[in-house]
Protein backbone atom coordinates (compact mmCIF):
# COMPACT_ATOMS: atom_id res chain seq x y z
CA UNK A 1 0.00 0.00 0.00
CA UNK A 2 1.34 3.31 -1.17
CA UNK A 3 2.02 5.85 2.00
CA UNK A 4 -0.18 8.95 2.72
CA UNK A 5 1.61 12.22 4.30
CA UNK A 6 -0.50 14.52 4.96
CA UNK A 7 0.96 18.07 5.58
CA UNK A 8 -0.37 21.97 5.35
CA UNK A 9 -0.44 23.35 2.30
CA UNK A 10 2.03 26.10 1.45
CA UNK A 11 1.28 29.01 -0.93
CA UNK A 12 3.42 26.98 -3.76
CA UNK A 13 0.08 24.51 -3.59
CA UNK A 14 -2.43 26.94 -4.14
CA UNK A 15 -2.05 25.89 -8.03
CA UNK A 16 -2.83 22.68 -7.84
CA UNK A 17 -5.51 22.97 -4.87
CA UNK A 18 -7.05 25.32 -6.95
CA UNK A 19 -7.02 22.67 -10.04
CA UNK A 20 -9.13 20.25 -7.11
CA UNK A 21 -11.41 23.04 -6.24
CA UNK A 22 -12.35 23.09 -10.26
CA UNK A 23 -12.82 19.21 -10.13
CA UNK A 24 -15.14 19.68 -7.40
CA UNK A 25 -17.11 22.18 -9.14
CA UNK A 26 -17.55 20.04 -12.22
CA UNK A 27 -19.13 17.04 -9.97
CA UNK A 28 -20.97 19.68 -8.49
CA UNK A 29 -22.50 20.91 -12.16
CA UNK A 30 -21.46 24.81 -11.68
CA UNK A 31 -18.47 24.71 -13.35
CA UNK A 32 -18.76 28.32 -14.28
CA UNK A 33 -18.92 29.41 -10.00
CA UNK A 34 -15.16 29.35 -9.61
CA UNK A 35 -14.13 32.75 -9.79
CA UNK A 36 -10.89 32.31 -7.05
CA UNK A 37 -7.30 32.19 -8.94
CA UNK A 38 -4.39 30.81 -7.78
CA UNK A 39 -3.34 33.95 -6.38
CA UNK A 40 -6.13 34.57 -4.60
CA UNK A 41 -5.45 31.82 -2.61
CA UNK A 42 -2.14 32.61 -1.85
CA UNK A 43 -3.06 36.37 -0.98
CA UNK A 44 -6.14 35.05 1.60
CA UNK A 45 -4.63 31.36 2.77
CA UNK A 46 -1.36 32.87 4.02
CA UNK A 47 0.55 35.81 5.41
CA UNK A 48 -0.74 37.65 8.63
CA UNK A 49 -4.56 36.68 9.29
CA UNK A 50 -5.50 33.72 6.83
CA UNK A 51 -8.89 33.45 6.17
CA UNK A 52 -7.86 29.90 5.76
CA UNK A 53 -6.04 26.52 6.45
CA UNK A 54 -5.84 24.04 4.32
CA UNK A 55 -3.93 20.44 4.53
CA UNK A 56 -3.25 18.48 1.19
CA UNK A 57 -3.03 14.78 0.95
CA UNK A 58 -0.12 13.21 -0.79
CA UNK A 59 1.36 10.15 -2.62
CA UNK A 60 4.57 9.70 -3.71
CA UNK A 61 5.19 13.45 -3.66
CA UNK A 62 1.20 14.05 -5.88
CA UNK A 63 -0.91 16.17 -4.19
CA UNK A 64 -4.69 13.50 -4.68
CA UNK A 65 -6.41 15.67 -2.28
CA UNK A 66 -6.91 18.51 0.13
CA UNK A 67 -9.10 19.60 3.21
CA UNK A 68 -9.96 23.53 3.47
CA UNK A 69 -11.14 24.55 6.79
CA UNK A 70 -11.51 28.05 9.00
CA UNK A 71 -13.30 29.05 12.53
CA UNK A 72 -16.82 30.00 12.34
CA UNK A 73 -18.72 31.58 15.46
CA UNK A 74 -21.58 29.69 16.94
CA UNK A 75 -23.63 31.44 19.10
CA UNK A 76 -24.51 28.41 20.74
CA UNK A 77 -20.95 26.87 21.64
CA UNK A 78 -18.06 29.74 20.51
CA UNK A 79 -15.99 29.10 18.15
CA UNK A 80 -15.98 25.91 15.88
CA UNK A 81 -14.33 24.97 12.96
CA UNK A 82 -16.13 24.59 9.41
CA UNK A 83 -14.95 22.53 6.60
CA UNK A 84 -15.38 24.08 3.76
CA UNK A 85 -14.33 21.48 1.15
CA UNK A 86 -12.48 17.73 1.60
CA UNK A 87 -11.85 16.89 -2.19
CA UNK A 88 -9.91 13.51 -3.66
CA UNK A 89 -9.26 13.72 -7.24
CA UNK A 90 -11.31 10.96 -9.19
CA UNK A 91 -8.16 8.73 -9.89
CA UNK A 92 -7.50 8.78 -6.46
CA UNK A 93 -10.16 7.60 -4.89
CA UNK A 94 -10.41 4.91 -2.71
CA UNK A 95 -6.97 4.66 -1.43
CA UNK A 96 -7.86 6.42 2.18
CA UNK A 97 -6.80 10.07 1.22
CA UNK A 98 -10.59 11.37 2.00
CA UNK A 99 -9.98 9.74 5.60
CA UNK A 100 -6.68 10.56 6.22
CA UNK A 101 -7.35 14.32 5.53
CA UNK A 102 -10.92 14.09 7.32
CA UNK A 103 -9.11 12.20 10.61
CA UNK A 104 -6.27 15.36 10.39
CA UNK A 105 -9.18 17.65 10.29
CA UNK A 106 -11.02 16.07 13.28
CA UNK A 107 -7.18 15.97 14.80
CA UNK A 108 -7.05 20.29 14.08
CA UNK A 109 -10.07 20.92 15.63
CA UNK A 110 -9.75 19.18 18.61
CA UNK A 111 -6.06 20.85 19.33
CA UNK A 112 -8.43 23.63 19.20
CA UNK A 113 -10.78 22.96 21.37
CA UNK A 114 -13.74 23.59 19.47
CA UNK A 115 -17.06 22.15 20.63
CA UNK A 116 -18.27 21.56 17.02
CA UNK A 117 -16.80 20.30 13.32
CA UNK A 118 -19.04 21.31 10.58
CA UNK A 119 -19.56 21.14 7.15
CA UNK A 120 -22.32 20.99 4.29
CA UNK A 121 -23.16 17.97 1.60
CA UNK A 122 -25.11 17.38 -1.23
CA UNK A 123 -28.04 15.48 -0.52
CA UNK A 124 -27.52 13.48 -3.76
CA UNK A 125 -23.84 12.64 -2.76
CA UNK A 126 -24.57 9.05 -1.22
CA UNK A 127 -21.53 8.15 -0.90
CA UNK A 128 -20.59 11.39 0.99
CA UNK A 129 -23.31 11.11 3.00
CA UNK A 130 -22.76 7.56 4.14
CA UNK A 131 -19.12 8.09 5.03
CA UNK A 132 -19.54 11.21 7.10
CA UNK A 133 -22.67 9.27 8.72
CA UNK A 134 -20.38 6.05 9.21
CA UNK A 135 -17.99 8.13 11.16
CA UNK A 136 -20.45 9.90 13.55
CA UNK A 137 -21.36 13.18 11.93
CA UNK A 138 -25.33 14.25 12.27
CA UNK A 139 -27.05 15.14 9.11
CA UNK A 140 -29.37 18.16 10.19
CA UNK A 141 -31.68 17.98 7.21
CA UNK A 142 -34.04 20.68 8.28
CA UNK A 143 -31.67 23.23 7.67
CA UNK A 144 -31.22 24.77 4.77
CA UNK A 145 -28.80 26.94 3.28
CA UNK A 146 -29.76 30.31 2.39
CA UNK A 147 -27.20 32.58 -0.56
CA UNK A 148 -27.38 36.38 -1.37
CA UNK A 149 -25.36 36.43 -3.86
CA UNK A 150 -23.43 39.61 -5.57
CA UNK A 151 -26.51 40.33 -7.83
CA UNK A 152 -28.77 39.59 -5.18
CA UNK A 153 -26.51 42.05 -2.72
CA UNK A 154 -26.69 44.84 -5.59
CA UNK A 155 -30.67 44.54 -6.36
CA UNK A 156 -31.05 44.87 -2.25
CA UNK A 157 -28.93 47.60 -1.69
CA UNK A 158 -31.23 49.18 -5.15
CA UNK A 159 -34.23 48.18 -3.23
CA UNK A 160 -33.77 49.90 0.74
CA UNK B 1 -43.40 55.50 14.28
CA UNK B 2 -41.00 54.64 16.44
CA UNK B 3 -37.62 55.45 15.77
CA UNK B 4 -35.39 52.27 15.29
CA UNK B 5 -31.75 52.44 15.57
CA UNK B 6 -28.93 50.05 14.56
CA UNK B 7 -26.25 50.49 15.84
CA UNK B 8 -22.31 48.22 16.35
CA UNK B 9 -22.53 45.87 19.78
CA UNK B 10 -20.28 46.77 22.22
CA UNK B 11 -19.13 44.51 25.06
CA UNK B 12 -22.21 45.99 27.78
CA UNK B 13 -24.71 44.96 25.15
CA UNK B 14 -23.24 41.47 25.50
CA UNK B 15 -25.73 40.07 28.26
CA UNK B 16 -28.48 41.44 26.51
CA UNK B 17 -27.67 39.87 23.86
CA UNK B 18 -27.39 36.45 25.16
CA UNK B 19 -31.09 36.97 26.32
CA UNK B 20 -31.85 37.16 22.61
CA UNK B 21 -29.77 34.52 21.82
CA UNK B 22 -31.50 32.03 24.33
CA UNK B 23 -34.96 33.40 23.21
CA UNK B 24 -33.87 31.87 19.55
CA UNK B 25 -32.77 28.73 21.30
CA UNK B 26 -36.29 27.91 22.89
CA UNK B 27 -38.36 28.99 19.65
CA UNK B 28 -35.31 26.57 17.80
CA UNK B 29 -37.08 24.00 20.45
CA UNK B 30 -32.78 23.17 21.76
CA UNK B 31 -33.08 25.54 25.06
CA UNK B 32 -30.62 23.61 26.32
CA UNK B 33 -27.99 23.77 24.03
CA UNK B 34 -26.85 27.03 24.77
CA UNK B 35 -23.17 26.71 25.96
CA UNK B 36 -22.00 30.47 25.52
CA UNK B 37 -21.95 32.81 27.97
CA UNK B 38 -21.84 36.55 28.34
CA UNK B 39 -18.40 36.45 28.89
CA UNK B 40 -17.40 34.40 26.22
CA UNK B 41 -19.12 36.85 24.07
CA UNK B 42 -17.08 39.67 25.45
CA UNK B 43 -14.30 38.45 25.36
CA UNK B 44 -14.08 36.82 21.63
CA UNK B 45 -16.36 39.53 20.10
CA UNK B 46 -13.90 42.55 20.82
CA UNK B 47 -10.29 42.61 21.39
CA UNK B 48 -7.73 42.35 18.81
CA UNK B 49 -8.75 39.62 16.62
CA UNK B 50 -12.83 39.47 17.26
CA UNK B 51 -14.27 36.17 15.80
CA UNK B 52 -17.88 38.26 15.03
CA UNK B 53 -19.08 41.21 14.68
CA UNK B 54 -22.58 42.51 16.06
CA UNK B 55 -25.20 44.79 15.19
CA UNK B 56 -28.50 45.60 17.48
CA UNK B 57 -31.59 47.19 17.07
CA UNK B 58 -32.75 50.07 19.57
CA UNK B 59 -36.15 50.95 20.12
CA UNK B 60 -36.30 53.93 22.95
CA UNK B 61 -32.55 53.05 24.03
CA UNK B 62 -34.39 49.06 24.64
CA UNK B 63 -32.28 46.54 22.54
CA UNK B 64 -35.08 44.37 20.83
CA UNK B 65 -32.72 42.67 18.23
CA UNK B 66 -29.19 41.75 17.09
CA UNK B 67 -27.56 40.52 13.90
CA UNK B 68 -24.05 38.84 14.58
CA UNK B 69 -22.03 38.29 10.90
CA UNK B 70 -18.12 37.10 10.53
CA UNK B 71 -16.28 36.10 7.25
CA UNK B 72 -16.63 32.63 5.94
CA UNK B 73 -13.79 31.34 3.03
CA UNK B 74 -15.39 29.50 -0.18
CA UNK B 75 -13.29 28.18 -2.53
CA UNK B 76 -15.58 29.76 -5.44
CA UNK B 77 -15.74 33.54 -4.41
CA UNK B 78 -13.24 34.39 -1.36
CA UNK B 79 -14.16 35.95 1.63
CA UNK B 80 -17.66 36.01 2.01
CA UNK B 81 -19.91 37.47 4.77
CA UNK B 82 -21.87 34.72 6.78
CA UNK B 83 -25.04 35.84 8.99
CA UNK B 84 -24.76 33.60 11.89
CA UNK B 85 -28.17 34.94 13.88
CA UNK B 86 -30.92 37.33 13.33
CA UNK B 87 -32.83 37.77 15.99
CA UNK B 88 -35.88 40.15 16.94
CA UNK B 89 -37.18 39.43 20.61
CA UNK B 90 -40.99 38.38 19.94
CA UNK B 91 -42.66 41.24 21.86
CA UNK B 92 -40.84 43.59 19.32
CA UNK B 93 -41.87 41.92 16.08
CA UNK B 94 -44.01 43.36 12.78
CA UNK B 95 -42.04 46.77 13.59
CA UNK B 96 -39.75 46.97 11.17
CA UNK B 97 -36.47 45.47 13.30
CA UNK B 98 -35.32 42.59 11.35
CA UNK B 99 -35.35 44.53 7.78
CA UNK B 100 -33.50 47.15 9.70
CA UNK B 101 -31.28 44.36 11.26
CA UNK B 102 -30.74 42.47 7.87
CA UNK B 103 -30.06 46.24 5.62
CA UNK B 104 -27.46 47.46 8.12
CA UNK B 105 -25.48 43.66 7.49
CA UNK B 106 -25.83 43.19 3.73
CA UNK B 107 -24.59 46.68 3.77
CA UNK B 108 -21.87 46.04 6.01
CA UNK B 109 -21.29 42.98 3.23
CA UNK B 110 -21.15 45.68 0.39
CA UNK B 111 -18.47 47.48 2.23
CA UNK B 112 -16.60 44.57 2.70
CA UNK B 113 -16.52 43.60 -1.38
CA UNK B 114 -18.06 40.43 -0.68
CA UNK B 115 -19.44 38.28 -3.65
CA UNK B 116 -22.09 36.63 -1.52
CA UNK B 117 -23.73 36.65 1.93
CA UNK B 118 -25.12 32.95 3.66
CA UNK B 119 -27.20 32.30 5.91
CA UNK B 120 -29.12 29.29 7.52
CA UNK B 121 -32.96 28.67 8.10
CA UNK B 122 -34.79 26.09 9.79
CA UNK B 123 -37.18 24.39 7.03
CA UNK B 124 -40.43 24.92 8.84
CA UNK B 125 -39.93 28.59 9.78
CA UNK B 126 -41.89 30.02 6.81
CA UNK B 127 -42.16 33.06 7.98
CA UNK B 128 -38.63 33.81 7.68
CA UNK B 129 -38.36 31.55 4.71
CA UNK B 130 -40.73 33.54 2.84
CA UNK B 131 -39.36 37.48 4.33
CA UNK B 132 -35.74 35.88 2.70
CA UNK B 133 -37.15 34.95 -0.72
CA UNK B 134 -39.03 38.04 -0.55
CA UNK B 135 -35.65 40.45 -0.36
CA UNK B 136 -34.06 38.15 -3.18
CA UNK B 137 -32.33 35.00 -1.56
CA UNK B 138 -31.84 32.13 -2.87
CA UNK B 139 -32.48 28.33 -0.91
CA UNK B 140 -30.44 25.72 -1.67
CA UNK B 141 -32.59 23.02 -0.55
CA UNK B 142 -30.32 20.64 -1.86
CA UNK B 143 -27.36 21.35 0.67
CA UNK B 144 -27.12 19.49 4.13
CA UNK B 145 -25.64 20.96 7.39
CA UNK B 146 -23.80 18.11 8.91
CA UNK B 147 -22.83 18.48 12.49
CA UNK B 148 -19.46 16.29 14.50
CA UNK B 149 -20.41 17.71 18.03
CA UNK B 150 -17.88 17.21 21.14
CA UNK B 151 -19.12 14.00 21.67
CA UNK B 152 -18.55 13.28 18.43
CA UNK B 153 -15.28 14.49 17.95
CA UNK B 154 -13.79 12.46 20.74
CA UNK B 155 -15.43 9.43 19.32
CA UNK B 156 -13.99 10.07 16.24
CA UNK B 157 -10.51 10.26 17.95
CA UNK B 158 -11.00 7.30 20.03
CA UNK B 159 -11.66 5.13 16.73
CA UNK B 160 -9.20 6.67 14.53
Amino acid sequence: MKQIVIREAGPLDMPRVLELIRELAVFEREPEAVEVTAAHLEKDGFGDRPAFKCFVAEVEGYVGGMALVYPRYSTWKGVVLHLEDLIVTESMRGIGLGVALLNRVVQYGAEKGVKRISWEVLDWNKPAIDFYKNKGALLLRDWDVVHLDELGIQNYLNNI
